[in-house]
This record gives structure tokens, sequence and C-alpha cells, in this order.
């Protein structure tokens, strides 16, 4: 079997089975498939699709196709995923929140590009806090705490990456069954026994539209299940930011208020969501109870006081819920003010991920440094109703910035817009 | 502009530009553009096709990436040009005939692989017959005989050859603008100012289809005639071989009898056709004109002496015209005798060209050395009658062959089959 056949064989529009999928996924590892035949491939996927079976053969190979987290010992484990948002630090709310429910959150990330740090990096905004432990004290933690959270070591569904990285450069990232199983085959490979999928939608989403994130999560949830792991999605909106902040220790600050019963209503809300039902597809609470219980948890105090345990044990100076002044502050501020009066229409978040990461936020290649105190904290948001000279926001940066900058994002206009719903739907 | 945003570009389905083919075709030739995603534009390609105009701005571009051929000194020029075929000689044939009719024949000729060498590799089967020589030896040899045919030196569209090395491993060969422009971008590259293209179809063929063949000579020849060169194109059938002999030196032998006005009947009308089709676009006769002086042109010796002279010219230590025997002989001869009773339904030109690459006659790979002397003689052709034991091949190796491996080509079976026409159909 040469690669040249499955090109023809997919381009063709035929099934490939679970050998040559495997094929296909060995040849990636070990390089014997040259780059060239895999984008051809890619493409050929991005045209034709895969059937259920292919994905989920794609998914389970790309898994195992370098180490992978061994969870067995744990009970209860769930993982949450967000396909991507801006301002979307919900797992630092969602991790103690579900572990406080009876949850284990054992969880390994990734750093990555984009307009802000990932979940490792806003942690490190906090003084003391190290990602790097070993494999004993990463479980000995997720069975004290019930939470952990840890940089991701060894070389997870190396596959992926490859693939991944190939499709980054080759027009082929929009394909539904490839973005299936790069999402789920790193899942897979983490561990975890549920999994809670955020699939985004909106304009700083991946998926624009309602329907499209809805395909994305049907596939994705299909494929979970069909792979043993119990898996649920949630579709959120993500036309506008989530929360009031977007950067790396204003993000920590802003998840702390959230842990502390109080932060923006659509933060808190969505925390409650996806909590509970990680709570609901771990431990097998019905819809009502495990809200409930996020509810109470959160409100008690009981998930804060998880994520201070959590902050200790992973060698935080002083805890940040206790005192947000530990979290590193910004050089400069730069308000940005309304140019008019009327309501808030609507806020870009494309555009807003796009400043943060001009303000030093995120990195736009792997090498690039994070500023932690660099950032946006939003004083207006859509259906605000504003005044010229009105604070919209504030710019957090090393330097000075230009407020024209966050400016084209805001749109204002006389009528009170009707927002789009926070949750969409809900798949399981 | 990076290239990844015109992969998308046609992967969306929109044109490309002059100025984005012309990049393309560049950084495919100065390597600035990898494979990855030249493969994957490729594919995006085979599914979405291009327009005439890009196919034409492609078909320009690439015919301009590297040497061309400057032949505006010599009048009349024509060459031909054959889609492939097996058993096809007929270069050896239309070269001296046309010449014979007042056209100039100035050909330069690759090796390539396949089931027979090329033009270049029959000729070389002369002995004493060299295909190598200076640019004014070409040009002077072109205005004194009308014929010249030359092996390619220079790198003429060198972006083809790079792109149709990719197209070869990745599943992407199936499409027609790429087929088109592969084919035209040669042939105006190498300066002829009129083109007749010979277009097979069957069961040897590339296009399987008559319909298939005629949208890929519609398309070069529109491609042809908008890029200012008068094109022609004839379909021709190529379910079973051409003419009585697959090889190199029996070639040419089959073709020296056709100059004398001898030779199986199938070849002398193909050559006859293309010839005169060659007179009409290089030199304005009407097509009735055309056959009468083509037909002339043979019967009289004129194309024959032509050819004499041509070969003495090239450096023929024994005009192969006047003796047969100076051309190589075999060691082995391999009788294939007829298993049945019956007449001869079809004879797989594919299984026929196999057999060929099997005994010798091609290469498999760019350093394979051709047997001059190896080939295939038919006895019998579709429509022959034969009774068990009767002679239907002949199989010529340097070591002893399996007289099977031809059989599987033949069909035999009580009715007189019906068969394809020999020339489906032109296109002006």
């Amino acid at each position: 079997m040469g690669f040249c056949d499955l090109i023809l064989k997919k381009k063709d529009g035929a099934e490939l089975t679970r050998e040559e999928i495997c094929y296909l996924v060995k040849g990636t590892v070990d390089g014997s498939i040259p780059d060239y035949q895999l984008s051809a491939f890619l493409m050929a996927v991005v045209f034709r699709g895969m059937t259920e079976e292919e994905t989920a053969s794609l998914t389970m190979e790309m898994a195992h196709s370098g180490d992978t987290v061994d969870l067995s010992e744990l009970s209860h484990t769930v993982d949450k995923h967000s396909t991507g948002g801006v301002g979307d630090k919900t797992s630092l709310v969602v991790g103690p929140l579900a572990a406080a429910m009876g949850c284990t959150v054992a969880k390994m990330s990734g750093r990555g590009l984009g307009h802000t740090g990932g979940t490792i990096d806003k942690l490190e905004s906090v003084p003391g806090l190290r990602t790097e432990m070993s494999k004993d004290a990463f479980l000995l933690q997720a069975r004290q705490i019930g939470l952990v959270i840890a940089g991701q070591s060894g070389d997870l569904a190396p596959a992926d990456k490859k693939l991944y990285a190939l499709r980054d450069v080759t027009g082929t990232v929009q394909s539904l069954p490839l973005i299936v199983s790069s999402i789920m085959s790193k899942k897979l490979a983490s561990g975890a026994k549920s999994i809670v999928l955020d699939v985004k939608t909106g304009k700083g989403a991946f998926m624009q539209t309602v329907e499209e994130a809805e395909e994305l999560a049907r596939a994705m949830v299909n494929i979970g299940n069909s792979c043993g792991r119990k898996t649920m999605a949630v579709i959120s909106d993500m036309n506008a930011p989530l929360g009031n902040t977007i950067g790396n220790a204003i993000e920590v600050e802003e998840a702390m208020q959230v842990l502390k019963g109080e932060g923006p209503g659509d933060l808190r809300a969505l925390c409650l969501r996806l909590a509970a039902d990680m709570a609901s597809v771990a431990l097998g609470f019905s819809d009502k109870e495990a809200m409930q219980k996020a509810e109470a948890m959160l409100d008690s105090g009981y998930a804060a006081e998880c994520f201070s345990r959590f902050a200790v044990a992973q060698g935080a100076e002083c805890d940040p819920l206790a005192n947000f002044d530990v979290l590193p502050k910004a050089n400069c501020e730069t308000p940005v003010l309304a140019p008019m009066d009327g309501y808030v229409q609507s806020l870009d978040a494309r555009i807003c991920g796009a400043v943060s990461l001009s303000l030093g936020a995120g990195r736009r290649t792997k090498t690039d440094r994070i500023d932690p105190s660099a950032g946006i904290r939003l004083a207006a948001k859509p259906g605000d109703l504003v005044k010229k000279g009105d604070l919209l926001a504030t710019l957090y940066s090393a330097h000075e910035a230009d407020p024209a900058l966050l400016l084209s994002a805001y749109q204002i206009g006389e009528e009170k817009p009707i927002l789009p719903p926070l949750i969409h739907t809900k798949f399981f």
C-alpha cells in the first residue's frame, strides 16, 4: 500500500479502513509519509469529508500516537475543553467548582498561541505558582485536592501536532472531521473519563454560526461517546468577549471574583452551566441537581476554598483570592472613551483579541514572552447605555497604547440592541 | 500575499488573477513555495477546476518559467503532440511527411518513462544516429531539410516539471486544467507556430472515454489558439495498439514501411490524417488539398527521401529505409499462439504496454537502460480470425519470455467484433 493510493481513494470519495488510517497516522509520526502527500490528503478530506467511522478511527489513532496520561486510578475524572474564545477564563472557575462538587479535575494544559496566554500562562501570573510537576505529584494532588493543573509534559498526540501544523499553512484548517479529531484526540490522550465541551459561536469564535457550532458539537459528542468517554457539549456565545477582562493577571482576578460570588453575570452563568455539566457526566447528577449543587458550592465558598488549596499546593506565595494585589500590575493604563451617546450595539470579540495580543497579553510565535499584566478591562459591554466621554474600557500595557485600537470594536447606536443568548444549546 | 491565501482562495472556488498565478509559478521554480503547499493547492484545483483564463495564465507562465526555443527565423513551423499511446510511432512518419509538404518540423523531444522509449530513444536504435546537437546545427538542419529531431537541451518549462513530479505522487494527475497546462506549456516553450494534437482515447489511453478526450482536446485547442499558436486536435483510438509493433527498433522498421507506402493500414491512415492537419495549420491548405498532398508525398517517395536526408544529417551510418538489417535484433523470439479458434475481439493496449515494458523496451525509472531490440510484433489484431495454434504475436527480448504474459491482452470469441473507428473527431 502506497500513501498515494490512499490519497486517490479519499479524492474519489471512498471510505478509508481503520488499517489505512492507522497507516496514515503512523506514517505521519515516523515521517515516512512526506508532508506534500499529507497536505494533498488533507485537502481531499476538506472536499470529501470523513464518515463518522473514519473520524473515530483517526481520533483514536492520533490519541494513541504518542504518550497518554493514565488517570485510571482516580475516580470521577472530568475534563473541560473550550474551542477558544476571548476573555475565556472559565477553566479557572470550573476547575475548583467541579472539584468542590466531587469531580476530579486533573488537567494537563498547553500554552499555545493567541490573544492571551492559555490557562497555564494565566495561572503563572500568580507569583510562585508552578505548573511543572512529576507524574506522582500530579496524581497525589489530584487525589488529595481534586484539582491539579499542570503544563503539558510528554508528547501527547504528536500525529495531531504534526497534522495541525501542516493544516495551518495549507488552507486545510476548516474541515469538520479534522477539527473534531484534532480536539478529541488530545482529550482522549489526556485521560479523563468524562468530557464537557464548550463550543463557542459568533464573531470571536472559530465557528461563526450557531449551526456550524452545533454540527461540530454533535460530531465531537458522538466521537467522545463512541470512544468510551461520557461527553457533553454546550454551545455558548462568543460575539462579545466573556466577562469584563481579557489578559492574564486580570483574568485571574476576575475568576477569583466569581469564586467569591461576585464578578460579571455572563461569566458566572457559563461557569455554573459548565461545572454542572461536568458533575452530570462525571457523577451522574441530574441537570437540576447539578445546577443547584454548583450554585451552592460557589455561594458557600467551598469552590473558592478548593482554589486556595490548589494554589498553595502548586506553590503560590500568597493566595490571590485573599488579596488581588499579589497579581502583577501594568505600567500604563490607557482609558478608551465613548465617542458618542448611545447603546453599545456590539463589541467585536475578534478585534478585542487582536488588541489584547498587540498589548502583549498573548503570543504570536511560540517563543514570544507574555506580559502577564497586559490586557483589556471592559467598562461597557453590549446593551449598556453610555454617554460621550464615558469610560468604555481600559488598556493595560508596558508602554503607552493607542485607545483608537479598541474603538473599532465598539458599535454604538440609538436603539437598545437585542443580544444573543449566552448559552445556545446543550448536547448530550 | 502568502501562498496559503491563494490555497484558500482556490479552495473556496474563487478565480486567481494572472499575478497570483505568476506568483505560484515563480515560487514553484525558485522553491520559495514549499511542496506541501503546492500539493494542497493542486488538490484544491482537482476539486475546484480552473477557468479558461486561469488555465491560459498557468500555461503561459509555465511556458516562460525556463528556457524557450526560438524558432522565429524558420517559416511554417509545426509541432505534433500525442497524449501517449502504445505502438505510437507516428512522429517518425509525420515528421518527414509534413516536411515534404513544406512544413518545418524542428522538434525537441524528451525521453520520459513508459512502455517503450520516446521518439528520441526509437531514433537512437538506428546505428550512428545522434540527437544531441548545438542550437546552430539544429536551426541549420531545420532550414535545409525541414526536419530535425533533437534531444531536449536546456530547461524547458521547469515549473511544469516540478508540478508534474508532485502531481504524480499526490493523486493530483487527473485534472483537466492541470493536464492541459502541462502539455501546452511545453508546446509553447518549444517554439513552433502551429500545433497538431493527437488525443488518444480508449483502454490504453489517459482519457478512457471519447467524451473525456473531446473535453481535453477542446481545452487544449482553445488554450493553444488563445496563446497565439494555430492549434488543431484529432481524437484517435487507443483501445488496441497502433500498428503491429511495440518497441523501439521494430517501431522504426514499421515507420519505414509506411514511408515506403507499405505498413499497416491504421498507422498509415493516422499518419496521413495528422500530416494533413499539420499542413493545414502551418501552410493554410484546405482539408481536402492537404490530404491529397499528404498521400502524394507518401506514395511518391518524397517523404521517405526526406527521412533519409534527415537520418544521414543526424549521423546514421546506414539509411534504415534502405536496409532494415541495420537495426538491432533481439536474442530471443517467443511466439504467442492462439489458445482457441475465433475472432480477436479486442487487444488491450494497456496490457501490451505493460508487457513491452517488462520485456525491456521501456523505462520504469529515469536511469533504466532501454533495450532497443525488445518489444512485441503483433500478428493478429482485433477483427482478425485465428485458428487455435496460429501465431498471435512474437515477443522480442534479451532473455526468454513467458508467452502467457501477452495472452491476457487478447480476447477471442465467436462473433466478428464491431471495432471502434480509428479517428473519432477533429477539433479546430
